[in-house]
């Protein structure tokens, strides 16, 4: 296989741990894939960006935005002035997107993938938005470029449900599903189930790094509501925006109602669902009490989970224990293998 | 794409389903993957075989195994006298290897497979016998000839696992899993729970077709070592036979077991194990009380679970509901589709 040439553009938790498991894996990848690989460029919001063909050293970038130096100082040619003119002049055979999501437009992130494989480069992303906002784009788009647009990290981080789909259920029709996809509501409500009230739980998510400062987008419902939209719209082909997704977030549940269930052996939970039915799809995101004979009672803290009904294999459910930037990273590793190599 | 010839070697309760699910999904996989398919061989343990090289009709031969009637009527060339030379003469493009299970030998699967690969086949099996005894045989093979050795069907029916890790986990690395593989049992164990002594679960288990006459390859934990056996040999890249896991069934659990773990707020489940130590795997099947914080937990009555450990994602956790000989078709179907079409 011919080496590759691999632009990341975001350079947060997420594209530092893409750094950190391509060293880890890169032997890996040249004996079972063949794949060899070079960095040739890094775009950062806030530390500056470089471009060098002869490959970057990773370690040294992430010890740089450690200490808060800029990147600028990497770059062998004149250092991009943004995002899509990284894109243009980096000459990579990958671009990686992990750019802070935008709910309402999917931007910046939409432009730099439509551009990397308007370039013929495959295009690879952890940002939820771009699905949302240009699935069925893009997806042409790269097909018609004999290219790959992948987003296996969008949902449930790094677990394989896209990729479940595409490669391991090939003519399954997806009837709905119901799930637990917001890490940050579900630790939340676990922490009340243990006597804490809502804004002691708020407090613990934040000082842990889950919930951010202002926790609206989590605690109203958002996050879920628009990874509920990415998998209606790539997994049952039917357009649906966030705003279409009948949502209601965990603010009106209180401590009472929480001991209440538990003292009748349930759990609330903020489930997610959907349903087809005939072209149209019945989309929510509400409050539930959850009984144990759900593989979503035992779903505790920052596990979320996804239970998929198909016409084929009837109820299959999918668990990912406790994700990270580490595995929201595999996800795009996986990706970028799998755009890049046949069937095994 | 060429039209492809399907032969079905094993045509009982699977046999049957896949022929089934063929019929139903035919205008799907021309729509979807330009696949096109004629069924010019089937072969039956005990109603006889046939090979017609301008296809066989499917109902009909479904409705004739019914009527206990012999398939020879509907070979349109001499009747082949057994599996192989029914393989030897049927000149399909992909083998469908049905027969019952061997546990001790693999065959006559193994010679079938082995027969279909080197006359340049794909061969899929639901069959645990030939993974166990020839994984590394039949996949060298496979591979040697441009052809797929697939198996998907073999643990947890239908669900994703073998093509989860082929497809969807690239570069990640199993460290060991925990899981309920075994339908009977479980189903058994849940029943005990309502009430039912340990033979009054085992006569319901049979009444429905689940357990069979003798059910000891069930309740001795052979079933499930043998699919720990392929789980571990494919997964995990280590030669182990189903003798090597250590195995306990679950004749030793009563009633009382049951009640107590009940009401300490858990449940008894046979879990399937394995962990890897350098080179070598410890690998059990023994009866084990699962808390509600476990996957395990919620499985109840034919239901599976397994959870993965691997080096990228934490715990990866799958659960099949209620499987049946039609999960197990699609399991076949899917190994057929990936087999002869390239990543999408």
């Amino acid at each position: 296989m011919p080496h590759i040439n691999l632009a990341l553009i975001g350079f947060g938790n997420v594209g530092q741990a893409l750094a950190q498991l391509l060293i880890r894996k890169q032997y890996d990848l040249k004996n079972q894939y063949d794949i060899s690989f070079t960095v040739t460029a890094i775009g950062t919001g806030t530390h500056g960006a470089a471009i060098n063909p002869d490959g970057i050293d990773l370690n040294q970038a992430i010890s740089m935005i450690g200490s808060k130096a800029s990147l600028d100082a990497l770059s062998t040619v004149p250092v991009p002035t943004d995002g899509l003119s990284l894109i243009k002049n980096c000459r990579a055979d990958v671009l990686f997107e992990n750019t802070p999501v935008d709910y309402e437009t999917g931007q910046p992130a939409l432009d730099h993938l439509r551009t990397a494989l308007e370039l013929g480069m495959h295009a690879i992303t952890a940002n939820k938005g771009p699905v949302v906002h240009g699935f069925k784009e893009l997806s042409t788009l790269a097909t018609s470029r004999g290219r790959k647009f992948y987003f296996e990290s969008t949902v449930m981080d790094g677990a394989p449900i896209f990729s479940l789909f595409r490669e391991t259920l090939p003519a399954a029709n997806l009837i709905g599903f119901r799930g637990i996809l917001n890490s940050t509501t579900n630790l939340i409500l676990s922490r009340m189930e243990t006597g804490e009230d809502f804004d002691e739980a708020v407090t613990y998510a934040q000082s842990i790094g889950i919930a951010e400062t202002d926790p609206s987008g989590d605690i109203d419902g958002w996050d879920a509501a628009i990874k509920v939209a990415a998998l209606v719209n790539v997994l049952m082909g039917i357009s649906l925006k966030p705003a279409d997704v009948d949502r209601q977030g965990i603010r009106a549940i209180s401590a009472r109602d929480i001991q209440q269930a538990k003292q009748t052996g349930k759990r609330w939970k903020l489930v997610c669902s959907a349903r087809r039915t005939g072209d149209r799809v019945t989309a929510k995101v509400q409050p539930e009490m959850v009984s144990s004979d759900s593989p979503l009672y035992s779903v505790d803290g920052t596990t979320s989970v996804v239970q998929f009904e198909t016409d084929v294999l009837g109820l299959l459910s999918v668990i990912e224990n406790d994700p990270g930037p580490e595995t929201t990273a595999y996800g795009l590793l996986a990706d970028f293998i799998n755009a890049v190599t046949p069937r095994q």
